[in-house]
C-alpha cells in the first residue's frame, strides 16, 4: 500500500487496465470529476497508468504519458493502490486481478465472465489477500443491483430474481413486439444501429445473460453458482408466431434471467419467456435492463436502467472505486461474498415451469381429446385453452399449470407426434404471475 | 461498545426503540432470521430489550420480559451495541438518538420527519461520537434507495430525482384514474382498505412525502435540505376533471417529490404533475413507491417496491442493522453524509416549469388571441393548444413551454379574469417529459 498522508495530500492511486469503449469513460470522468471525487471519497484519485495492448491506437482526450503495454507491472506496481480491469475475458484479466490482489491492491472489475466461471478462484484470493472485490458493473451496467443484493437485502431472504440483464435481446424482442418483424430482421436493425455486435453470438444465444444470473445467483442464495450450472436457451428461435400467440393473451415475450429457490436447492436459469404486460418488468423497452426481486419481508422490488454502454458501466465502476477507497482510506474492507448456504443447483428437468403452447390443428370435432390426453399422460394440467378458427384449420393455445420441465418438454414430443396436430407453431414457457388454479 | 469476544461468541446487542406496526416485524425477523443474520454479520444479534409505552399493549410473538418503558436507559445501556428507533416523530426520538450515540452505539432509524427536520444536528452527532447513523427505511420503504445515492451513485453527478414516495396519495390518484371517482370517495376506499389513516393529512396534504423529498435531495445534491425547504402542495384539490384532462393527452396524474439542479442551486419540490404514460414512474400502481434518478453517467435509474406496510419497512431496517454491525466488527464507520457542495435551494417562483391549463371558453372565433395574449404577456411560451367544441362552450387545452413558476401562476391568475374564460377547470404541473420546442 502507498503511504497515504494527512489531508489535504490524501491520494491514491489507480491503475486503469483497458482502454477501450468502457476504460476511456473510466478515465475521463476520473478527470473530470476529480474534485468531487477527492471529497466525497477523502483522498484525490490519481490515473497512476493505463495499460493497453497497442499504444499507437487514437485515445481522444486520454494522456499518452500514462499508457503502457506491461499490465502486470502496472498492476502490482508498489504506488498503485486500487486496480481497474476493463479488459473483459479470462485471460490475461484473471491473472492480473490476482496478482493486483496478492499485492494488496484493491480490484475493481466489470468482468462478469470471469466472475461466472472463476468467481470462487477470485473471491478466495480477495479473502485470503485481505483485498476489496467489487464488480458492480458487471451485472446489469449502471443499475445499482449487486450492492443492494449484497448489503441492502442481507436482512431478509430472496425467493426469486426475474432480470432483463441482457440490451441486445431485449431492443430485439422490443423491436419484433412492436413490429412484428421476425428475428433476424430485427437482429439486423439492431446491428445497423449499434446495439447488436457484428457476431451476436454471446448476446442472442444468452451466454452474456447467463454470466449475469450466475453471479445474481450466487449473492441472492448465498450459494457458489458458475455459468455452467445455468440452464441456457437463447432468442434465435424466438419467431413472430409466438410474439403474436403470446399478445392473444395479454403477454409479451422477454429473454429473463430466472434464479429461483426450487425445492430445498435452487434453479438458474435463462431463456425467452412469456410474462403479462401488466408486469413491471414489460414495459422494459428498448435497450434497457431491469431486475426484478421478490423477496420474502421487503416483497416486490425492481431496479431499472441502462445496462450496457461505456458511459453508463464507467459510472458503476466510479461508485465501487469510491467505495474501494474509503475502505482503504478506512483501513477496512466491504462484507465478503457468502456462500454459506451451499444450496444445491438443481437441473432444469427438475424446476417447475408453465408451457404456453399453440398448435395448428383441424377445425373439426374430437381435436380436443388426443390433445389433452397429452397433457395428462405426463401429469401436466392444463389451467386454459383457447381455440379459434382460421378457416379449414383451428388455432388451439393451450397454456399449462406448473409441472416438471421434463414432463412438459416430453408432453410437446408427444404433441408432435399426433395426427390431430398439424404442427406445434409456439411452445414458451411463462413467468411473472401466480399459477392460478 | 460490549466486548465483542472471538468466533464463536460473538455477540452484538440490539436495543429496540417502539414496538408498534414497524418494530413488532423488526423483532419478529431478529428472531426468525438469526441463524442467516449471524453468518451474514459475523455475530449473533441478540435483542437486549424493547422499549414501549405501555407495557401491557398485547404484542403477540413478543417476549414480555424485554419489555421496558425506560427508552432512555435502554437506549444507553452498557451492553447495548446497536440502538433501533421506530417510535417516529421528532420527541422523544431525537433525545434517544442523540444520547445512544453519545454513548457510542451504532444507531439504525425510520425516522423521516427527524431527518428531515433535525438531520444537521444528528448528523454532527454521528461524526462528533463517530457512531453510525442509517436510515434507509425513512425513504420509500423496502426500496433500496438512499445506499444506492449515497455509495453506488457516489461516482456521479445527479440532475433530477423524480419520486413517488407516497403509498397512500398513489393509490389514491391510481385509483381517480382507473375509475373516474373524485377525491373524496377514493380516499374513503383508501381508508377502508387500510391504506390511509383516519387522520390523512399527513399523507394527503404531501407532508410525509416533502420530508422524504428533502432527505433525497441532500443526499442527491451534498447540501443541507430540510423539510422547510421544501415547497409543498398535496393532492386534495386534484379533480376528475383534472384526471380526465391528463387522460386527453396520454397523461396521467402522479405525486411526485421532485429534486433537481435549477441553476446554480437546487429546487426541491412536491406536487400533483401530469407525466406520459409511457414514463417508467406512470406504470407504479397501488400504493407502490418509485424513485427516478437521472445522473449525468448512469443514465435513468429506477427503483420501485413497497413504500410502507410493517414488514418491508423491517426488512429496509434489518438491512441497515447488517450494515451497522459489519462496521462494528470491522472497527469502522458507514461513509458520512456529505453536504460539501452547499447549494442554495432556489424559491419555487424560480423554477422553471410547465403548466398543462384546461379553459372552458365561449366556442366562438376570437377566443384563442386574448388567451394566448395573457401567457405571452407574462413571457410563457405555448407549446401546445387542443380546442374541443362541446355544444356552446368549447374545452382549450394549452400545454406551455418551461417558464418561471411565479410568471406560469401570474399568467393563470390573468386568465380567471378574462371575460371569454367562463372557468379556469384546471391547472397542473406537466414534469417527465422533455420540454420539445
Amino acid at each position: 500500500m502507498s503511504v497515504v498522508e494527512d489531508k489535504p495530500g490524501k491520494v491514491l492511486r489507480v491503475a486503469l487496465l483497458g482502454c477501450g469503449v468502457v476504460g476511456t469513460q473510466v478515465a475521463r470522468l476520473l478527470a473530470e470529476q476529480a474534485d468531487d471525487l477527492a471529497v466525497r471519497t477523502g483522498a484525490r484519485l490519481e490515473l497512476a497508468g493505463i495499460a493497453v495492448r497497442r499504444l499507437a491506437h487514437a485515445r481522444p482526450g486520454v494522456d499518452q504519458a500514462l499508457l503502457t503495454t506491461d499490465a502486470m507491472a502496472l498492476a502490482t506496481r508498489p504506488d498503485v493502490d486500487v486496480v481497474i480491469e476493463v479488459i473483459g475475458g479470462i485471460e490475461p484479466a484473471r491473472s492480473l486481478i490476482l496478482a493486483a490482489m496478492e499485492h494488496g491492491k484493491s480490484v475493481v472489475t466489470a468482468n462478469k465472465a470471469l466472475l461466472a466461471e472463476h468467481g470462487e478462484q477470485v473471491h478466495a484470493a480477495s479473502r485470503a489477500f485481505g483485498a476489496d472485490l467489487y464488480y458492480e458493473a458487471a451485472v446489469a451496467g449502471a443499475i445499482p443491483i449487486l450492492r443492494p443484493m449484497r448489503e441492502s437485502l442481507a436482512g431478509d431472504t430472496v425467493h426469486r430474481v426475474l432480470g432483463i440483464v441482457n440490451g441486445t435481446t431485449n431492443f430485439i424482442l422490443d423491436r419484433m413486439d412492436g413490429s412484428g418483424a421476425d428475428f433476424g430482421d430485427s437482429l439486423e436493425e439492431a446491428q445497423a444501429l449499434g446495439y447488436a455486435e457484428a457476431d451476436p453470438t454471446a448476446d442472442v444465444e444468452a451466454f452474456d445473460a447467463a454470466a449475469k444470473a450466475a453471479i445474481l445467483a450466487g449473492l441472492a442464495f448465498h450459494t457458489r453458482v458458475t455459468a455452467a450450472d445455468v440452464y441456457r436457451e437463447g432468442i434465435t428461435e424466438v419467431t413472430a408466431a409466438d410474439i403474436a400467440s403470446a399478445k392473444t393473451l395479454g403477454r409479451t415475450v422477454k429473454l429473463l434471467a430466472i434464479c429461483e429457490r426450487s425445492g430445498d436447492g435452487v434453479a438458474v436459469r435463462v431463456h425467452p419467456a412469456m410474462i403479462p404486460r401488466s408486469h413491471p418488468l414489460a414495459a422494459v423497452g428498448g435497450a434497457y435492463n431491469a431486475v426484478f426481486v421478490e423477496a420474502q419481508s421487503a416483497g416486490r422490488l425492481m431496479f431499472y436502467g441502462a445496462g450496457a454502454g461505456g458511459t453508463p458501466t464507467a459510472a458503476a465502476v466510479l461508485g465501487d472505486v469510491v467505495a474501494v477507497a474509503r475502505n482503504r482510506l478506512a483501513g477496512t474492507r466491504g462484507p465478503e461474498l457468502s456462500t454459506y448456504a451451499e444450496l444445491p443447483v438443481r437441473p432444469m428437468g427438475d424446476t417447475l415451469t408453465r408451457y404456453h403452447v399453440s398448435l395448428d390443428v383441424a377445425d373439426k370435432p374430437g381435436v380436443l381429446a388426443p390433445v389433452a390426453e397429452a397433457f395428462a399422460s405426463h401429469g401436466v394440467s392444463i389451467q386454459a385453452v383457447r381455440q379459434t378458427s382460421r378457416g379449414d384449420d383451428a388455432l388451439l393455445i393451450i397454456v399449462t399449470h406448473e409441472a416438471r420441465d421434463a414432463d412438459l418438454a416430453a408432453t410437446i414430443a408427444e404433441l408432435q407426434a399426433l395426427p390431430v396436430v398439424r404442427a406445434v407453431a409456439s411452445v414458451m414457457r411463462v413467468e411473472g404471475e401466480e399459477d392460478q388454479s
